[in-house]
């Protein structure tokens, strides 16, 4: 910490003793926070070696994030591959593997800011791509880092259309080699991360072309460094594609090829492959591609995504439990904004959902575990459904999380605009998350197809998979409840959820068909639905996600008020979910206006509830200090004190700005009709 | 712009030929996109002396924004700093005076990269609150740059809450003056822009005690650096507060005061006067104050939230029309993505939106300039409404824009979230407009405190401002509508929105009196309200601007077809207002399910209308390239070769990282065991 420059302001000591605010929230926990912790780290021995690992790291000067939100996306750059290369030694030393029971608390205590994420992408996909010599040679150069890797998909003009990727790759029977181009600007790789200044090698994928005929996109193994020293390989255009809104210790890269050559040997070819003499022989399923999607889409809603939006709720409501403002009652002290009702309003229900992923997050892994035996023995057959499940949910959990972030980042007021809150940095890096790996609407989109096929195969009778069964038994009615109590029954409002999923479904399905049967092209049909099939898509993964917490909530054996407070949250965020969607539920007079207002009412009520153990819910989290870095949302809750010292160090502190002598000095020195 | 490294992708001469995919936009405009560039400046001659003002400014490099992507906070401190003082000198080689036509364009040129706005906020304040003598002393010095100086209104603990101010300032009988002090670490000022390390003087607001008597908050000119050398005064302590989430070149600055005397003079004494015995003497009327902010929040409006969605809009649209990804149609090139339905209702909302707020802006002026005639002449009768339109429209069109840049954002995919899409800053800056000048929940809670005050008084037959007699007015009913095209009446959506704004504002202001009447505390009663007062507020807002829109199509005399699309574009935004909040519209059935399918259908055949003009509606903003500042954005559509381009330029790519020699190279010419 910086030395104050007075002894006056200098409560260098109170850092660490908790403030009074937040020290008298965590006197009222309605529950054992400890227990609440372990059970969501899947027991106290997971929360143990949890904190094991974060211990290790965070107490290694090389991790410090201290400077993080100082530096320049060169430092940012450099730390990153310096804190990669380092975390390489400490897993050797600590004998941690990858395929360890500490690995994947590793990146959480990292922070996820190192480099080389790339590379584990490029050995990945040449395990499920390359054949087994293949394997056999690349993959021990690569884990003992011999060579860095990357993964060069996207192009400047493609992203999520990989058919239009316009990279070329053309076999030259004379020298048995591929010839790599980049026939025109829009084809340049542009974005692969770890390319930019790192990788010696990439995966390129480029348009396979053989005596003049096209087979699609193939994977090349392609050098573009050096292993000597680091210098561009002949015919190789690379480099960086600057600053981005986060994400700068990543040398995202763009790549030109230029008649670059590779041996036939290093076109991927576990599932085709091209013979000596141009024969293009293809072979297996390659439908496991679907299944790479998926395990990655849902490690990032459990690895990026919910960890976000809990760091968020953390620092904005213990920030929101030390902040007073305003008179709530004349005469009295000013309140904590947390107990203003609009901040509860803003807060709450971003506690609820952070909760509610977190439970939906093990759903998806047990129905990709199932799902994954299944493959082992040939049954593809739930691929389609996990498809479905991992794209509309991935969608759905980032699109939420990244709203939710931002509220917290407002509800801070202008603090939380400071760097020094965490909260800008936590939105800037998960508002990516909504882009990358598939784009949230087109991937809600590939949600809606499937479920627009159940539900026709299901109206012929036809059996669909288990999480759509619901589309199969239909029915009207309305929404039972008689009073706002009724609305704290978890049948009531799972239900309201299922039969508006399935109006949505519904009703779309049926517009399709009729712009259909009254002559439109099918895919202008469609089209023309689209923006109905995202609404169908995201309430059809809203309504599993309060099953499946009401579902859990069922489940809690432990003791400890646990039970009671998870009930609260899985009230909330279904009646938060009504709230903020009202429409939809009273399109057909489901639920009526009147049971609207007892929605409303449930739904303030609650509010009130969960405000009493708000802290400790967010406690459970059990973020350290340096995993938030944020001087706003620490576990002793000195705020004002924190933003003081951290300002002092600021690059903005350590110099005399130029700016004075040039311009400042001159200005007031002179007057102005002389400048 | 920067030499391509090879011959091959030198397409430089490509940049400034206008992309055929945007070029064909143009071709096919309803209207004369000159003659709406002329219209929303308010006529031809507004134009010519905007792009004159322009003209100037972008010719000039002092001004260039070139390398901002680029800087660190230090250097675009400095940018700032340089740019304001070279404009001093600018406005003075022009003749351009503050008062003259020119200068409301300036800023706009500048595109709000300039230091010393708090110096004119400085300014304002001596004006407003300042006697005839301190005018006479402090005004010309300012004016002459002779000092620089800052607003200290904001501390560490304190932002919206005025009266909870900590600072004080203890008037000292024997010396005749006062002495300021921050008595703990919440007290310090705290983001006070121009204050970090430019400001030399600054208006201290502080807690004014005489004999021991707390007089409340009091405004104090305060000298804070050396004019000599800049030094820090005696007992100053400042400093800058670190990264922001942007607004990198201003120095918000921190300021602690230790027994810091200034002379009885400096107390800023038009309202109010220490007399030499300490006697307290208030004179004049306060409520003059409610009109500074008033100014400053309408100001903001034009000045910042509208352009940067404008600016946004423009961006996106643009890259839509030009983007090409998937295909349609089988067979067929791959479409722009303006042409798929989930992009249109993304963008053109927002498209609509931008115009609604062109238009509610003139509307807010214009009551504005009547209220200052009338305050002019000593009637402060307007100020209620004044303040409850500033303060709810503030609220109503920073969230909207701010949330309208996300979407652009998002929109644009990957490449939106480089910086060099100028899509990130925009969004960076325009959030914080959220939050300053009055956090918008605080905001929307005074507009409903004036509402709920109007519809007590109107249903005890009391006379109420213009603006909410329609509260007065208040009938049952049900919608009307019996097909689509009536939802593409004005009337009929007009009076849909009036309807929901009644019942929110009533029903919100039955609940306030039931709690009153069933026991609960006043205080209590008004926040357990709150959450639906601020619906209440935004319903009103609202209302407002789309029976604006309304009246302002209906006025519109130029030919060409501009009344047309702009009925166009009124439809889509009315509409997407109800599309958007089906629930409230639904809640008491004045519009019914099956009347919302109707406003469904309207609203999205509205879309692939409008569509075919999307890009000469945004051309007419009239955004030249460098406001923009936009790889994506600009007008010839080059997008991809103009990203590279300008990727070249990012110091990631001006310097062999030191991570190579330090990191890299030692990790890939040594095995890892040997790390």
């Amino acid at each position: 910490m910086a030395l104050m420059e007075t002894g006056k302001y200098s409560q260098g000591s109170v850092l660490g003793s908790v403030n009074p605010d937040l020290a008298s929230e965590r006197q009222t926990a309605s529950f054992s926070v400890e227990k609440l912790t372990a059970w969501l780290d899947g027991g106290a021995e997971q929360t143990r070696l949890r904190r094991a690992v974060v211990g290790v790291i965070e107490s290694d000067p090389v991790f410090s994030r201290e400077n993080q939100y100082f530096q320049s996306q060169n430092e940012r750059y450099e730390a990153a591959v310096r804190k990669a290369v380092h975390l390489q030694k400490k897993m050797h030393e600590m004998g941690w593997s990858e395929n360890g029971p500490e690995f994947k608390y590793i990146y959480r205590a990292v922070a996820g800011d190192v480099a080389f994420l790339l590379h584990r992408i490029f050995m990945r996909s040449i395990s499920m791509l390359g054949s087994d010599e293949q394997i056999a040679k690349w993959i021990p150069l690569a884990s003992q880092y011999q060579l860095i890797g990357s993964y060069a998909q996207t192009e400047l003009g493609h992203g999520t259309y990989l058919q239009g990727l316009e990279t070329t790759a053309v076999f030259d029977v004379t020298t048995q080699e591929f010839i790599l181009n980049t026939p025109k600007i829009s084809a340049m790789k542009w974005w692969p991360g770890d390319m930019g200044r790192s990788a010696t090698h990439t995966v390129v994928f480029a348009q396979l072309y053989i005596h003049g005929k096209c087979y699609g996109i193939h994977p090349f193994i392609v050098q573009i460094r050096s292993l000597q020293d680091h210098s561009l390989c002949p015919g190789i255009i690379a480099g960086d594609i600057g600053p981005k809104m986060n994400f700068e210790h990543i040398d995202n890269g763009y790549l030109m090829l230029q008649s670059v050559r590779v041996p036939r040997e290093n076109m991927l070819n576990k599932f085709c492959e091209v013979q000596p003499d141009g024969t293009y022989v293809r072979r297996g399923s390659q439908k496991i591609n679907y299944f790479t999607m998926t395990s990655v889409r849902i490690s990032l809603i459990s690895g990026e995504a919910i960890p976000s939006l809990m760091k968020a709720c953390t620092i904005a409501i213990r920030y929101s439990a030390v902040r007073r403002q305003s008179k709530l009652k004349p005469g009295e002290q000013e309140a904590k904004i947390l107990d203003y009702q609009t901040q509860q309003e803003k807060l709450l229900p971003q506690l609820a959902a952070a909760y509610a992923f977190h439970f939906i997050n093990d759903y998806l892994q047990e129905v990709f575990d199932r799902g994954y035996r299944e493959i082992q023995r040939k049954n593809f057959d739930t691929l389609p459904e996990l498809h479905a499940l991992s794209s509309g949910f991935k969608a759905l959990v980032t699109q939420y999380c990244t709203s939710g972030v931002e509220i917290c980042l407002r509800a801070c007021g202008g603090h939380g605009y400071s760097l020094l809150s965490g909260l800008p940095s936590l939105y800037t890096k998960i508002i990516a998350s909504c882009i990358y790996e598939g784009e949230n609407t087109v991937l809600l989109l590939q949600t809606a197809r499937f479920l627009i096929k159940c539900f026709m195969a299901a109206s012929t009778g036809q059996s669909i998979p288990p999480s759509v069964t619901y589309l199969a038994a239909t029915k009207a009615g309305k929404c039972p409840a008689k009073n706002k109590l009724d609305f704290l029954r978890p049948d009531i409002y799972t239900e309201a959820y299922q039969h508006t999923a399935v109006r949505l479904i519904s009703s779309t399905a049926a517009k399709l068909q009729d712009l259909i049967q009254s002559g439109a092209k099918k895919h202008d049909a469609w089209n023309r639905c689209t923006v109905q099939l995202v609404q169908a898509a995201k309430a059809h993964c809203h309504y599993i996600t309060v099953k499946n917490f009401v579902e859990t909530v069922e489940k809690i054996e432990t003791k400890a008020g646990i039970q009671r407070i998870m009930k609260h949250l899985c009230d909330l965020f279904a009646l938060h979910g009504i709230f903020s969607n009202t429409g939809v539920f009273l399109h057909d007079g489901y639920i009526s206006g009147a049971q609207m207002d007892m929605v409303t009412a449930s739904y303030l009520d609650l509010l009130a509830i969960i405000r009493k153990d708000a802290v400790p819910l967010v406690d459970a989290f059990d973020f350290t200090d340096k995993s938030l870095n944020s001087a706003l949302g620490s576990y002793d809750g000195q705020v004002y004190q924190r933003l003081y010292e951290w300002a002092q160090k600021s690059p903005t502190n350590k110099q005399i700005s130029p700016a004075y002598g040039k311009y400042l000095k001159p200005l007031l020195h002179n007057r102005l009709s002389k400048l």
